[in-house]
């Protein structure tokens, strides 16, 4: 029996082939299961994908997946995933430079799209397979190759297409961000802020492409290649990795108003000539990149027509990576010629309900316009609390330049409740002698 | 004579007309001039654009462009633009709810994918322009109608369509977020700091829309639909704007630990229904979003796979919205199935500069392991004076657990040259007696 995780409306479901069931695949298979239905009705039922085929060195080993797969869905033989019939796209998420190769390789051949997240096989044999799918009309997608769920490769590929890309400056490896954050929050050795990594999931076994720079390098290479559109050789690129910073590099960094982060910089020349490196950066402290912390990435982006922009996000980790690989999906699937080049249209549901303003809840500052005189206080905190609403706080700001003023500001600051409640609230509030006007209320939000 | 502002390659030339000639359809005119050949070469020759035709009120008015405009290339009547049959997209900049519905109706009755910075006519009549679209499958483009430069309706609509979208929390009104900002740097009104808004050109000579929060609620209705599909009735929505905010209002804020922002918020409940609000919010210094300064905006958006996110730039202005209206160019070049749903293949040419590590150029930090002696100091500056290399400060932490260590750290900051220069001086260093080991050098960066 095939698991079906999407349901199929006016379109034929697409079959995709994983290379791979590790953290990634099992984020691809459990986010289809959970989401395909949604992409489904976005493309305005264009769209429906199911996996067909996985790639396992061990159809045994027990898996993560909040679903169980069919035992007849795993192979151990790469080509019998690629050649599969019911297999349309082909995701390569094994990792390395050679296997992977050959999946690659094979399905551009069999015409099949290919969506990977392997930065290292396209910044080092990148050329070699996109001649390969060019001469076969099939593409290559990567948006999982950099940053992990931020789609910073569709936007400079798609989004900034009209714009000549000035520069790139980015924090592209959370490992050595995690660690370099720690080093600076807690005075921790670099070898004991790895080690913490480790034991937190954020460094592999073997970190050395992480702390070395060069999983950063090969991300910066991709995106250097989108925007100059060059082959770039790896070895021509100036790398250096965060292995040699000590806490005392960070402490006088932080005196002179800077943090320390792996930076990967990209800039284009007057001249044109493109500079690419990576290193351990001071960056002024006031700078948004300075406020990228944890396993968190960002990359700024200097275009000559959009200016300066930041992406920000997850740049790893099982969803994030997984969400960008199914955005890939729904592109490989448009490009399989089967619905069009455009998406679907808006509205694609009939209906949906909007959460009356009154149900909305936070905390809030509520600015009144009184009369000065004893009692106000305790007269409108009386009507908050027929209302049920706490209060947390109150004060009324004295005019320095009239201290005596007949007519002052009260400010109240009110625990969370639903607008609704608080606006009976204040209707009764404003039927108050000693209150001149209708109160005005901003919001208090309690943003992640 | 027509201007072909992109290079005719292995493609013909899609025709643009443009509905409306100010300040945005300029920025399209310079951009397609100065980028054009970029756009070809990105998607290897495939999709190329010139500007066909375009509607103004006045073809005698002088233009702001960075070339001339021909003048027959004028028309002062909507439906010569929509149909002639040079025109293949039409690009409806003219602002408004009754011409510019009439134009976009059209060209999608006549199939031409239409492209549309309108914001207001898509929140308040996108329901029956969707189903005129969707009638004759024939995309409407919008990413320039949110957030300016900053490519948001494309990241929700293809890179997180495999997300639930479980809140979007944005500052997407450039002129609420001058204005909040000028009343708590310097303590102005708000009536003054919208004259000082109005005086830098961020404010339009008729600002309600902007301050009254309805610019922002329109891009929110546009997040929402996108994000969940269903028609969205504006009036149905909570819209509140900074008209009432005073500076005491941001001073008590600042003294909680609040700024207060024009915040745009969008949340998805669990019972489904859709929360949508815009209203003056204190959000804590410590969010990302307090720091988004001046005009440009921000949309932090939370997926249930892409997990927290943030996209942040330029809100609005001639090139950057430029940029987003380009984008949806080619997407609508695509979407005319000339040229397959997929992007051209990489890399787009054969062979580009990279600057040699040597000749990048930034201040550096080096920290030396010495022998503590008198004269280590003169010696390195010396040689680093040989070299013709500027110092801005030098510093030995002194070890308090090892005052008198015979081996320390010492730090030299110096000053912008290339790399190459600061090796050749490392290398002679390396040399003296009092050095032991290799220097190691992190970089200063001056990020914009």
């Amino acid at each position: 029996m095939r698991v079906t995780v999407a349901v199929v409306n006016t379109c034929s479901s697409l079959g995709i082939g994983l290379a791979g069931f590790g953290t990634v695949g099992s984020g691809v298979w459990n986010t289809l299961e959970r989401n395909g239905d949604l992409i489904t009705g976005r493309t305005g039922g264009r769209i429906a994908l199911h996996i067909a085929k996985i790639l396992v060195r061990d159809p045994a080993k027990a898996r993560a997946t909040t679903s169980e797969v069919p035992a007849d869905m795993f192979t151990t033989e790469w080509r019998a995933l690629v050649e599969d019939p019911a297999v349309d796209i082909v995701v390569e998420l094994i990792g390395g430079t050679t296997d992977a190769f050959d999946i690659v390789a094979a399905a551009l051949r069999a015409n099949k799209p290919v969506v990977t997240g392997n930065k290292a096989l396209l910044a080092e044999r990148g050329v070699e397979l996109f001649a390969i799918s060019r001469e076969h009309q099939t593409p290559i997608h990567f948006e999982a190759a950099v940053a992990g769920g931020i789609p910073i490769i569709r936007t400079v590929q798609d989004s900034f297409i009209g714009n000549r890309i000035q520069s790139f400056s980015g924090i592209i490896n959370g490992t050595s961000n995690f660690i370099l954050g720690r080093m600076a929050e807690a005075g921790l050795s670099f070898q004991a802020a790895l080690a913490e990594a480790q034991a937190n999931g954020y460094a592999e076994a073997d970190p050395t492409l992480d702390v070395n720079g060069w999983d950063a390098a090969h991300k910066a290479i991709l995106l250097a290649t989108l925007a100059y559109g060059f082959p770039i050789d790896a070895s021509a690129i100036h790398v250096s990795g965060i292995e040699q910073v000590r806490p005392a590099d960070i402490a006088f960094a932080n005196n002179l108003g800077y943090v320390i982060k792996l930076l990967a910089v990209i800039r284009e020349h007057p001249d044109h000539a493109v500079e690419i490196r990576v290193q351990p950066s001071f960056i002024a402290k006031s700078h948004i990149l300075a406020a990228v912390h944890g396993v968190f990435n960002a990359v700024a982006v200097h275009g000559d027509a959009a200016g300066e922009s930041l992406f920000y996000g997850r740049g790893a980790g099982q969803d994030p990576t997984a969400s960008s690989v199914v955005a890939d999906l729904v592109e490989a699937a448009r490009s399989l010629g089967q619905v069009g080049g455009h998406r679907g249209f808006l509205p694609y549901r009939a209906a949906g309900q909007l959460l009356p303003v009154g149900q909305t809840s936070t905390a809030y500052y509520v600015r009144f316009d009184v009369t000065d005189r004893p009692g106000v206080i305790a007269e409108i905190a009386r009507v908050l609390a027929d209302h049920r609403i706490g209060i947390s706080g109150t004060h009324s700001p004295v005019n320095p330049a009239n201290p005596d003023a007949e007519f002052v500001d009260m400010v109240f600051l009110l625990h969370t409740c639903p607008f609704g409640q608080l606006q009976t609230a204040l209707a009764e509030i404003e039927t108050l002698d000693c209150v001149n006007s209708p109160p005005v209320v901003f919001r208090i939000e309690a943003l992640t």
